[in-house]
């Protein structure tokens, strides 16, 4: 029995080692192919700079994104297409910072979900500055400081980021890409509160309702009590002992309380939206998207003029937002996402329509759909 | 002439077009490669579980090293040996978590440089918990909630971080690994203070001497005041006009300040140093460093006697850290770190020899050199 087991280990012992020279080989292999990817790169920018060496265009969205969607489609598997995109960003990211590293304003501070966003789509060679204010992200691409900016757009939790779809309209920037961070929500209370001894839960209606399957497991005696935000939530709890709140791994920070569970969440699909911007217009991936702002006057049917075209040359809408317009001129502002490229057809005959019954119509920008 | 650059274009034009489909092609066969990879692990992975399914490891520091060293001496370029490495340390993160996450436990919160330390060590993939304080790490550790902790030991600036020091005296941890992050220098001000206004600048004495030939070249007239820390600078100025400080990027979050001017260190070798620890022993990755805890007796001779056996067999110190003793009864605590793995013959014989004269030698852990 001993002998037999010593034999198997033995076995064992010789595959492993086998294949940790196979992983050797394959390794040697990656090598030489990055690097000979690097050199192709290299010649890339030599011919750019040659041609045009003021302002010779390194990152391209478009492509980009175009590389990522047919490493996924061509994925053999075992690692996820996520996972395989994300390798395959970073070794974008290294090729193109060898050339010249990709600069970035992104709302900061340091650590935010923004600054996260910033590294998920250009990966981690990029150079990002954190910035103060929306507004000032704008005003740093605008300007030619950075090459592209990101800002938040849209929580699946709380909505959209208002101060964005503001700085919009009254900017000449354009949307160049978007980005998706899936973000987690943690039960948490004060350092002396046991966990048996909360009675209460503070978080946000939607917060609280995307947990609600964890709640009715773990915590089914515990009140519920819905409040403005989860960040209000985890402020409420610093001062009671008996209780706790649903809120980010932020707001534990922010507040002091520790986590007691984290992921609560029911469906992981809890995420914040990011959009990229940029000052210059982005070709056609083959899988994009285009963002609108339309002025509709008040009066009747102006919704369902402003949806006809649409309909009539089958664009699919993903998304209408609407919002009082600043001027308060009695207009209402719409933002539209939809899916297609200003390139083509059925998109630029839907403008056209638009434009006839509109106040007005700004193009943000269409741009490669979030990729990972 | 026009038609001329006309041509030229035309040929840059199918210079492009093919280089990008030679990246193509380079892109396709990585995808196939890590595929490939990505199957070895899971196989790994298979026989290890089959061997011993409560305690099969996946992850070991020291083949990590290994990989990585292997590869940084065969790299033919153009990308860096960092830049290259960086990227084989996802790749592995990615096969990595394929088969089982790696936990770790960090000194929060999130955002801080002890968790880039922690992305940078163990890759993106990685699933990282900020802690509140440097013992909740070791304690997550030790009671097994988490594989491995993060937790920094030495600021080029700031000196060595004693707490851990401390807590590796009372604790059964090992040390599994060290990283180090470089760390920037900006020039920050108020947002009302102008550049050409500024006449005072406040930092560290350490930060002002990194900050030197930048200073002299740009700031020549503004004085220069040492205070006790760089965020003390960073508060001062909070309060006038006509001064700046000079610290982290942090700083500037905490008390608001613009940053005026980035990286302003005159070498960019200001790092700081974080240790990885765990609960089981590395084993030699051929390029390895042991950290040892010696205690000695206060008497005539004491650190001679340490330094001797060192010497004698050819044993390389990189470091000598001197700490009171907390249990107060006379003895001098000293933090050694040198070059080599106890599994080595000329280590264990420093060891046996340092065992005759020390009170008490505690080996902390041998571990891979930082590899990046």
């Amino acid at each position: 029995m001993s002998d037999q087991k010593k034999t198997t280990d033995a076995k064992d012992e010789s595959e492993l080692l086998g294949l940790r020279d196979e992983i050797d080989r394959i390794d040697g292999d990656i090598l030489q192919l990055i690097s000979q990817r690097a050199k192709c790169a290299e010649r890339v920018a030599e011919v750019k700079l040659k041609a045009d060496p003021e302002h010779a265009v390194f990152y391209r969205p478009e492509r980009e994104a175009q590389v990522l969607n047919r490493i996924m489609a061509a994925n053999p598997g075992p690692l996820a297409n996520e996972d395989m995109a994300r390798l395959f960003r970073e070794i974008m990211s290294a090729c193109l910072a060898h050339e010249k590293p990709i600069e970035v304003a992104y709302l900061g501070p340091e650590g935010t979900f923004t600054q996260q966003a910033t590294k998920k789509h250009f990966g981690q060679w990029v150079k990002s500055r954190p910035m103060p204010a929306i507004d000032e992200v704008f005003r740093e691409v605008e300007a030619g400081a950075v090459q592209y900016g990101v800002v938040p757009i849209e929580n699946s939790t709380e909505g959209v980021v208002n101060h964005t779809l503001d700085t919009f309209i009254t900017s000449n920037i354009h949307i160049c890409g978007e980005v998706e961070l899936r973000i987690h929500q943690h039960l948490m209370a004060g350092p002396n509160t046991k966990r048996d001894k909360i009675t209460r839960i503070y978080s946000h209606q939607q917060s609280l309702a995307q947990c609600r399957k964890w709640l009715d497991a773990h915590m089914p005696h515990a009140e519920r009590i819905a409040v403005n935000s989860n960040a209000e939530a985890a402020k409420r709890v610093q001062g009671e002992w008996n209780s706790a709140a649903i809120a980010g791994e932020l707001a534990s920070e922010l507040y002091d309380l520790d986590i007691i569970e984290s992921n609560v969440e029911d469906s992981p699909d809890n995420s914040t939206r990011f959009l990229i911007i940029g000052r210059e217009e982005v070709g056609p991936s083959g899988d994009d998207k285009t963002s609108l702002v339309v002025s509709m006057r008040n009066e009747p049917g102006a919704l369902y003029n402003l949806l006809k075209p649409f309909k009539e040359f089958g664009v699919d809408m993903t998304r209408l937002e609407s919002r009082p317009s600043l001027t308060g001129n009695w207009t209402y502002v719409f933002f539209i996402d939809f899916v297609g490229h200003t390139s083509e057809e059925n998109v630029q005959k839907t403008l056209a329509s638009l434009k006839q019954t509109a106040a007005d119509v700004k193009v943000l920008g269409s741009y490669p759909k979030g990729v990972i």
